[in-house]
């Protein structure tokens, strides 16, 4: 099939952002290194990142457990930065008020040089949205700097679950009364398409081979399971005719 | 004070949609008047929209009972439909799938003529949403078609809860993680705004005498109560400077 057969019956198409859309760890960097003089922006935004990833399982096992509540991303993003800035030995040198600001600086990610091209051109002829465990006021204020053209921003906020469980992927088709097949995860994580595939959904990857930092290149081989691989959005746009 | 100085602290401004941006009467008489040739299009519009108000106070009533969950305005316009096409003694005349056609006619609304306008010169300087009964896909679609150019669209779907449910307002403010008095909610309807002061947010106003169309004038007396009173939307984005 040709990519335009593959998007025969097409009409949502839902990114994930953080990686995909905008470059964390060049944002991220830049101000690290403009707030904390003389530490390794690069290897900071790293500890950050990968602080996420248990800190979400932490959340999602309290949920589970009925021991805790849907939490906010900025607020994870708020924990993990007291354990890195403990990590690092300069836990003196940012008060509450400038943890905070430091904080909001996941709200002020560059959108990669592609993105805004690439979803302008896929907006005329579908409908777009975010699909991720950002929170809305996150992600709405990421949009306006960026000039990311959403429709619509979708994320955990709205369905009270996180990106992997099903009722993210499922719910963004419940929104849009359409299909699970109808609509289509974008993202740069192989994890994230496989539980939307599970969902119904199709899927497209597009290769952030920097998404770690210039020091660090990401594998981003093909898998055939996806419906789409891209090199960038724009190039998804072009794989669609738009 | 001046316009300026009551919104020195202001960042978000929320907006009521169905009669407060876009038309409903004048978009759903024409589809009606295009899909039940013969039928008074001004009476079956008006007609609708009144079954909107005991619609939702059953479904509250069920929601406060625990005899039910969390309803779509979709889903309440298509039973509502059914019992006004009875009403007007056509229910012969649009079976099931020209029915769910025709309710997607409040997805097509058009918007009034300065909205597109207005929003644009107030979304240079504040975050703009929409704040809405009307479902995530429902609002989606109308801005996309309407060119309605949103920052975020917030429904009370996403909150599980309808105005005036109190939920709804500070829900608002909760998500962009400001003050009730940093909100401010725009809408053509009192008791919207008396339910969003009541919870603090400030509040504006918007004359739309023709809502209920050219045969029923609305009273659009100022109510001083309201942090701002303006003929349209254009009106209101020159009182804040914008």
């Amino acid at each position: 099939m040709t990519g335009q057969d593959q998007a025969s019956e097409l009409k949502v198409i839902a990114f994930d952002v953080f990686g995909t859309v905008v470059d964390w760890h060049g944002g991220i960097r830049a101000e690290v290194e403009r707030m904390l003089p003389g530490v390794d922006g690069d290897a900071f935004a790293r500890a950050w990142r990968a602080g996420y990833a248990p800190a979400m399982r932490a959340v999602m096992a309290r949920i589970a457990a009925g021991e805790g509540g849907f939490t906010l991303v900025d607020e994870l993003h708020l924990h993990i930065l007291d354990e890195v800035l403990r990590d690092f030995g300069v836990e003196d040198q940012l008060d509450r008020d400038a943890r905070r600001r430091l904080n909001t600086a996941w709200h002020r990610l560059p959108a990669w040089p592609d993105a805004v091209e690439g979803l302008t051109r896929l907006k005329a002829r579908y409908t777009i949205c975010t699909l991720s465990n950002g929170n809305i006021g996150l992600l709405t204020e990421m949009a306006k700097r960026a000039g990311l053209p959403w429709d619509c921003i979708l994320s955990a906020e709205v369905f009270k679950a996180y990106k992997p469980d099903p009722r993210v992927y499922l719910g963004a088709a419940g929104v849009f009364d359409v299909a699970p097949n109808e609509l289509m995860l974008v993202a740069a994580h192989p994890d994230d398409l496989a539980a939307a595939r599970a969902c119904g959904l199709r899927t497209a990857y597009v290769e952030r081979p920097l998404e770690n930092g210039p020091g660090r290149p990401k594998d981003v081989s093909p898998d055939p399971d996806n419906t789409f691989h891209a090199r960038d959005i724009v190039a998804l746009a072009e794989q669609l005719g738009c």
